[in-house]
């Protein structure tokens, strides 16, 4: 299909969406996606690109000759432009900003000069903003003459001369208005501006919190530089959530199209830290070696203690992880959580050990190992829980990512607890 | 400040926005909450509502004569209307639906009858609908005295006359076209309507996928019943990513508004569950009881090896399980992804056995006690790997949610197969 019939290949792809376009040229090898590309010519639908995944896009990028590349980036938004330009090296970037016009050479370098993951990377540059004494229909011959206006826009900014921003108005709004209305009189004030250095995971937070569509960017001096909407802040959400999900199962930094060896490295590094922490329970038990000698039983159960302590602690740092991202756990309700976890953590502490108790009693004929356990699984399930809970507090103030780290520290803490407590108690008690 | 002063509370609490009022309002004492709504008496924000969470939000609810209810409802959008009345039981939201005039009850049922999490229940269905043949003009008029349109909106739709949809007109094209131009020419009919039965999931997943600001959602029929825009998907996608996380960790189905004994029984089942597999795990371990009374070096090892084994299933699971949801891992891409799975818990293994083995050797001074470990940290190196993918991609064929059973299959296989194969090996190689 792919190397003779160019003809067919553009009559098959020239109606594909964006998206589909993209996924198409994902599944191609390498050579075969240049191909496609030079058959599309001038047809190639340049929104495809910021769909590619990140190494297959700046393969992409990196075989198209920089005119070609400057040509894209002129049909996108500008915020699709510098998501394209970003990941690539600086030669390249340099490269391909030479050939653009001057306007968006200056628009898109200053983009690329804010912050990795702030509302600058984000926003959208081209937008329509209108002095507070225009009138309605004023207003609307601009925007039936005015080129280079972005794709879709939902609201336009009114500002002063000083392009500082006043104010808003919903199209629907200016839609409904009559003509010889002046735009002071129905701009809503009433906006949530966002800073242009202000993290993405922030500016989530502020669309969610106030249900928000669009929002106007300002920099320090109080200036509209630029607008992002809310399809812009549902990807910066999935991408945030998965940034959690996988930091937390310790894969952190992974990406789908990384290779095995690069996949191994990072993963390697997690490995290497739970280790530490697995020679760190080792020893605890090596100290009681001797009393192991005495009571094999004790080897065989001892797992369930730690594993038990493990997902507990696990449980409850879940909950608390996922709190402080969402911001629902905060200084205000810090402490009444960790009574809350505590609680539960004793209380199936105590649940479960009495079903260990009794387990161990059949299995073993002890009453006195049963008691051991039991006493061992309330001890570590207390501990879990407030490990498990204060652990990512103490990481979240000390502006670490709870995330990423959490996972360690509970689990060394209810190891080392629950092999301590356990066959401490039972070298005090059994002998 | 609550009990005395009415005046002084209105005049703090009228000009906030209703997502902090609505936080507010959570800060409260239950009695408190009623005392502080009934003294803003008519200018209390029925947004606020949405906003709060759903125990708080049931007893405020409940709290309220079903009149004031019915008012409330009124006031919002239909999408935030269905959502207040969703949690409530059945007489209630009888009680309430009885106080309201004809078509907004009708709408109201009809909504409610749509499943739980479909498009239908978040969809809102206020929206602008005109034939083709009207022109600009008479649209724009139309708009200007109609009543009843929701809040905010960013396009019209085009509807033939039995209301089936037949393309969007987004207002900034609207806006910018002549009075005497025809909707029809105009129209968009390149749409991606949602189906009013579709999963919340498979919503969030279109917006994502198509940049998509607001979609049509249509009946069996394909007759237009709503609107769904980007602002409500932000937060259903922030909410199945936090169902994930939970899941994940053994804490599904978790509210933070959840009582003790409620959190400690969805716990306990999660505990129990692993109780299980940690006990199957012992029994592994009880059958070489005789070898470890041998050698009381393997108890002190053994954990070492469940414990990593542990890790990295678990890392393998999280990227599976997050790219099934994303659908970045599907049937096209699922046996490269298992090689590849599998040449990264192989390369780790050997990475780790090299290590292990020379600190067991160390440690311990046994040579053979060094090539037990090492070879039984490939083993179950190798094990994770295939059961961190191959599990999550077994439960998500037999439809079942692979965030919330994988965790404990996944560390059954490691714990099972790390005790096994040092033990066996050690019992095989060490007398």
């Amino acid at each position: 299909l792919e190397a003779d019939d160019i003809a067919r290949v553009r009559a098959l792809t020239l109606d594909l969406h964006e998206a589909d376009l993209a996924d198409l040229i994902q599944l191609l090898r390498p050579e075969e996606r240049a191909e496609l590309i030079a058959a599309l010519g001038e047809d190639f639908k340049a929104a495809a690109l910021p769909e590619l995944d990140e190494a297959v896009r700046d393969q992409v990028l990196e075989d198209m000759p920089p005119e070609q590349v400057a040509e894209v980036l002129q049909q996108l938004d500008s915020d699709e432009a510098v998501y394209l330009l970003e990941d690539l090296d600086k030669d390249d970037q340099k490269d391909i900003l030479a050939k653009l016009p001057y306007f968006e050479r200056i628009a898109l370098q200053r983009s690329l000069e804010y912050p990795e993951d702030s509302a600058g990377r984000i926003m959208q540059t081209d937008l329509i903003a209108v002095p507070p004494f225009w009138s309605v229909g004023q207003t609307i011959d601009y925007m039936r003459v005015a080129e280079d206006l972005p794709d879709r826009f939902y609201e336009i900014f009114v500002v002063d001369p000083a392009y500082h921003l006043i104010g808003s108005v919903a199209l629907n709004r200016l839609l409904r208005s009559k003509r010889p209305t002046t735009i002071e009189s129905i701009t809503d004030e009433d906006l949530r501006p966002i800073m242009v250095e202000a993290d993405q995971e922030e500016v989530a937070r502020q669309f969610e919190r106030y249900n928000l569509t669009s929002a106007p960017v300002i920099d320090e001096d109080k200036r509209l530089v630029g607008v992002i909407t809310a399809d812009d802040v549902v990807e910066v959400v999935q991408e945030e959530a998965s940034e959690d999900i996988l930091a937390m199962g310790g894969v952190g930094g992974e990406s789908v199209s990384d290779t095995v060896w690069e996949t191994t490295r990072l993963r390697f590094t997690w490995l290497f830290a739970n280790l530490i922490t697995a020679i760190l329970a080792s020893l605890v038990i090596s100290v009681f070696e001797a009393t192991i000698e005495e009571m094999v039983a004790l080897a065989v159960l001892m797992p369930i203690v730690a594993s038990m302590g493990g997902n507990a602690g696990t449980q409850t740092m879940t909950v608390a992880v996922r709190a402080l991202a969402t911001q629902d756990l905060g200084r205000v309700n810090a402490v009444r959580v960790i009574i809350r976890e505590s609680a539960v953590g004793l209380l199936n502490g105590l649940l479960f050990a009495v079903i260990m108790a009794a387990i161990a009693y059949f299995w073993f004929g002890s009453d006195e190992l049963g008691l051991v356990i039991g006493v061992a699984m309330v001890v570590n399930l207390f501990a879990a829980a407030l490990a498990g809970i204060l652990i990512p507090l103490g990481l979240e103030a000390l502006d670490l990512d709870p995330a990423i780290a959490s996972g360690v520290f509970v689990t060394t803490v209810t190891d080392v607890v629950g092999f301590f407590a356990f066959l401490g108690l039972a070298a005090l008690w059994l002998f």
